[in-house]
Parts: structure tokens; C-alpha cells; sequence
């Protein structure tokens, strides 16, 4: 079953549509600024376009969804100064799944112009604003018709559950003990959407268009690796402990599985390489801890924090396989795990970011 | 105040922003049906876009919002195979306010691409849809960036109501009592957003590009006349019995006014030629009953449906300057004096439909 397809049967989760709008999120935003502004200046300056038109895939509806917005209009606005160039238009999409919410997003549209106005001293060029709902695993701008696209924290979303010849079993991710048959559905899930992906793109940027985007991964080149997959591996402790327990099947653990990625940068290469639409401009990792999911930064917060951040990502997963009835008590199990691997070990997100321009 | 202030300071009304939806509105759109075509099939048969881009302002969100959507699909895919043509993708854009529930359109969109496809037999071209929040008396698209315009049932809306310096003792609209003043005031407005609204749509399309806009309206030059505002003055009616009763302050229906204008073909004709960014193709009017606001047509129920779709477009403005309490009361009374009215009299709704052409 698609992962749209899942979220909807779960009646449209408001805000819930991808891994989005956490301060772990946030964090990696600020953390590859940067890499924005570089692709953004290099962009305006080479096209000069009358509009510029922004995409945002996997946009979510919470303050990130607007961060990017402000940076990028901040970029743009310090080149145009600089080089004392005529001001573009702004035209930015913001894409999420159906189930998303964009009435949010639209309502909240009115405060983030005035402040920004506020910001920037009201000079500013018209800023134009759309929704486009739908999967970015299909198409979903008209042809030639995009400048830049940013997606943060959304393309380690697999279109659907790989289909596996195997079970799972006892794992929701690609574990140390998963079947070897298990990861390769998994790459093979993952290669297939990623090409889909590059391709869709292509044909909606326009020449010298470019990409940003950066989404969970792992520097391992192992795909079973703690490196990539440790909070889906706490979340298969919390589900086996029920098992233990006798409140949740075996069976429904074994056939459960997250459609989830997390690619190490040579895949990236490889893949982007082999689709053959887009030179890599820059490639590069970075580390987000896991305490970040706090804003003071300790564990026990930390934990919670990171535990309802990842129940928010999960539970319409997790409700299609074993009901809402134990929910309560998976993600509070799962806080516990969490909070004591804190206490325990290093935990950090890998950050993978790949800054990408259309060839022709 | 403006009106989207209005809508918005009742809390994002959700379903609730133009006089949309209603069977009436359905049975406007129907009958205007070969205008809507006429102009498209002209566009698309003189500018063979790689992609159309359509939008349609004052969207709502219910069945009428994909009914246009589906004609104008059909109408171009007549002229392509009547041709030959190669085919053009499609481009959507639903404007309303930002109060409008737009999450309801996107979750709609799967099923209406569904029904599309087993209408037209899974062959017509891609289409795109996006959602534009915002008032159409602002810029709310890139300049050049449409091919088709169309509005139903929402252009006699005004952006905010007529600053008056007379009260309109005893009306909510204009009507044969009003003093000269406040008639001058509510065409002033409409002379003001009407000229605006063809201003900011004139840079949006591209040359060549047109509009077809339906807009309740009235034959008769009077603008006080029963011709227009009828609707509103049973509301008057309704009213003014509280104020009797002693449960609504006289002053408080005084100071009330309905942002509407529902102007005649003469009016609209001076507008356009005045701001001479259109030529007119076709300016008619079309007549529906009320009783279309009910499926079988009788008049109880027509009372009924059209005083529960005056409640959806009205009740926002009403609850701002009554509060919430009396409004189950207003309504019911306003449903006896529709139902008693539509009983003895011919009433009809006069919907003016204008089709553009931008001039350069």
C-alpha cells in the first residue's frame, strides 16, 4: 500500500504528513543554510527570472514551513543589493501530501507577510503563495515551470513498503539481523523512487533549475547499520515487549515494516548519477542529536520530545497494523526506551544534503 | 473592515466564503455553460498552450468547485480531437479566501480525477491543481502567468463594506428607503473593486488570455430596485422584527450593511470599457429561481435550503455585529418571510455573466 494511501485511511491527519516541523528539523534547516543560500545566490544571479518560482516539497504546516520561506527571500534580497539588480517576484509552492494541513498554513500566511515585512523593512518584492497537494513520487508541477525546490526531512519517505519475500522478523527497519532479502527490497524500494523522483523533477525545473534537499540518512555505507536505522530499532524493542507481554501478535511485528530510507551520500551519488538529469554541486553530512528535540537541550525532555516528534511521523503507521487501542502505551514505552538509550549512548540524526542543478 | 477580516475574525468559517455551492449556484453555472465554452474553446483553438492555466476564482470547496473543472476538461478535449491537436495539460488553480477549507478540495481531488477518468475513458491530459488563498481584490498570481479566468457566484461580493456618511435607517442592503447617499456609497465601492479586480487580473493573464465572470446582478438601471437586493431585504424584514420585539437594537440593524453589489450589464459594460484593459464578447443575464435552492422544487422546501445557503454566505457578517446568541431565531424567521415571499411572488435570482478577451 502507498504511504499516501495510508494516510488517508487514517482520515487525514491534520499536520501529520511527513517527518517535519520538529527542532530537530529545525536544527538541520539552520545547519545547511549555507547550502541554500549558495544554490539560491548562484541561481538568481545566473537566471535574473521576472518570477521566481520556489518549491517546497514535504512542507508540513508548522513555523518550518515559513523558515525556509524568510531565508530564501533574505538571500535573494542581499544579492539583489549587492549587485543593485531590478527585484523578482517570489512565487512559492508548498507541496505535502493531501492529508496535510493547508488550511494552516493558508490562515497563517497573513502573519508570517507581516512580520516578514517587519523584518525586512517592507521592502520587499510581491510575494505570491500556492498549495500543491499530492506525492512528490508523481508529478506535480507543469513542465519547465519551477526555479529551485527544497525539501527538508521528507525524501527519506519510501513511496510504499517494499514488497518482501521474507519476513521481518521482529524488526520495523533494516536491522543487523533483518534477511539480507530485506535490505535489498529495501534499496531496491528506494533506487526506484529516488530515480522516480529525480526524473519528475527534471522535467518541472527549468534549464539551470536547481535542488536542495536534504532528508535522514547515514554515513555507514552498511544499510543495516545502527548509523541510519537506531529509532526504528527502539521502536521494534517497544513493540517486542508487548509481544513479550502478549498484548500485540508476533506475526503483526514481523509483517510491520516502516517505509523508510535512510541512504548513505555514495548511494546518492550513484543514483542521481545513473538518472543522469542533475550534476551534484555539493554533498555532504551533517549530525543532529537527538537532544535537539528539546529546547534546553536535556535528556528526560529530550526524550519526551523526541518520543512524541516520532509518535506524530508514526502512530497512522502504526494504527493501520495493530489499532489505536495500545497506542497510548507503545509511545510511552518507546519514551522510556529512548530517554534511557540517551542516558547511555551518543545519539545523533545523520543529515544527508545533496545540492543538485538541472543539465539541460 | 474588510470582508476577509470578517470571515477571518469568525474563526476561518471553513465551508463558508462566497455564495457558493448552493443548487442555485449549480443551476448559474449550467445555464452560462455555453459561454464557459465558447471562450475556452476560442482560447485554446487561438493559443495551443503547452500547458492551460486555469483559474477559478471564488472556489468554495464542494461539488461546484470540480464542475467547472470537468467542463472546461471536456470542453478542450472536444476541440482537440475535432483538430487533431496534440494535447495540453491542465493547470487548476482554486482561489477563495483564506477561510475557505481548501484541505476539503485536496482530499477531494483523488476521487474527482477518479470519476474524471472513467468519464473520458482514462485518456485525457495531465492535470495539475494547486490552491491560492487570498482576496481577488489583491495580486494573487505571477503577472502573465493565466490562460482562463473564471468566476461563479462571488464577484458581487465587495472587499469591505461602503464607507457610508448617512445611516441605512432600517435596511441591511440597498433598497427603495435607503438615502441617496448610501446608494452613491455602495456603487463608489463597487466602481472601486470592480476596476481593481479587472486591473490585477489583466496583469495575471496572459495576452490574450480570458475571463468568463457570473455575478448575481439585476436588469433594471435602479441599483435599489427588488431586482437586486430583494434577498436582503427579507433579511431586513427579518431583522427589523427583533427590533420590534426588543431583542435587537434598532442601531444595530441601522449601522449593518451587506458588502454585496449586484450590479447591471450597464454598469459592468462602463467598467470595463472605463479600465480598458478587456473587450467584451458577451454581457447577458440569466435568470434562476429560487426555488432551485431546493432538488424537487417545491417551495417549502425551496424556503428552507435558500434560507440555510443565505445562513452559510450571511451568518458570518451577522454574528459579528449580533452575536451568536439570536442567530437560530434570525433564521428561522428569515426562512417564514422566504418561504410566505416565494409563495405569493415570482421570485428569481438575475445572474450577470460577462466573457473577456485582455486587450495586449
Amino acid at each position: 500500500m502507498k504511504l499516501v494511501d495510508v494516510l488517508h485511511m487514517n482520515g487525514g491527519m491534520g499536520d501529520i504528513s511527513y517527518a517535519n516541523n520538529s527542532l530537530v528539523q529545525r536544527k538541520a534547516i539552520i545547519l545547511t543554510k549555507p547550502i541554500i543560500e549558495q544554490a539560491m545566490s548562484d541561481l538568481y544571479n545566473n537566471l535574473l527570472p521576472e518570477t521566481l518560482c520556489i518549491a517546497d516539497l514535504g512542507c508540513s504546516s508548522g513555523a518550518n514551513t515559513f523558515l525556509v520561506v524568510s531565508e530564501l527571500i533574505k538571500t535573494v534580497e542581499k544579492e539583489r543589493r549587492k549587485h543593485g539588480f531590478h527585484s523578482s517576484d517570489f512565487h512559492f509552492l508548498f507541496n505535502d501530501l493531501p492529508s496535510n494541513d493547508f488550511n494552516t498554513i493558508f490562515q497563517s500566511l497573513g502573519e508570517f507577510k507581516h512580520n516578514l515585512r517587519k523584518q525586512t523593512g517592507e521592502k520587499f518584492a510581491p510575494c505570491f503563495f500556492s498549495g500543491v497537494p499530492g506525492s512528490f513520487y508523481t508529478r506535480l508541477f507543469p513542465s519547465n515551470s519551477l526555479h529551485f525546490i527544497h525539501s527538508s526531512y521528507s525524501l527519506h519517505w519510501l513511496s510504499q513498503v517494499p514488497d518482501l519475500i521474507e519476513k521481518n522478523k521482529g524488526n520495523v527497519y533494516m536491522s543487523s539481523t533483518s534477511p539480507p532479502s530485506v535490505i535489498k527490497a529495501y534499496y531496491k524500494q528506494y533506487e526506484k523512487d529516488f530515480t522516480n523522483f529525480l526524473k519528475y523533477r527534471s522535467e518541472e525545473l527549468m534549464k539551470g533549475g536547481k535542488m536542495v534537499l536534504t532528508f535522514l540518512g547515514r554515513e555507514s555505507e552498511d544499510p543495516s547499520s545502527k548509523d541510519g536505522g537506531y529509532i526504528w530499532e527502539l521502536l521494534s524493542m517497544a513493540l517486542n515487549e508487548f509481544v513479550v507481554e502478549g498484548l500485540i501478535e508476533e506475526e503483526k511485528v514481523d509483517s510491520f515494516n516502516i517505509p523508510n530510507y535512510t541512504s548513505s551520500p555514495a548511494e546518492v551519488k550513484y543514483i542521481v548519477e545513473k538518472e543522469g538529469s542533475f550534476t551534484i554541486n555539493r554533498l555532504e553530512t551533517t549530525r543532529v542529536h537527538w537532544n535537539y528535540a528539546s529546547n534546553n537541550n536535556d535528556i528526560i525532555n529530550g526524550g519526551y520530545n523526541l518520543s512524541r516528534c516520532m509518535r506524530a511521523v508514526a502512530e497512522p503507521l502504526l494504527i493501520s497494523q495493530f489499532g489505536t487501542k495500545l497506542m497510548d502505551l507503545v509511545f510511552q514505552k518507546y519514551e522510556k526506551i529512548i530517554t534511557d538509550c540517551m542516558a547511555k549512548e551518543e545519539t545523533e540524526f545523520i543529515n544527508v544534503t545533496v545540492s543538485l542543478t538541472k543539465k539541460k
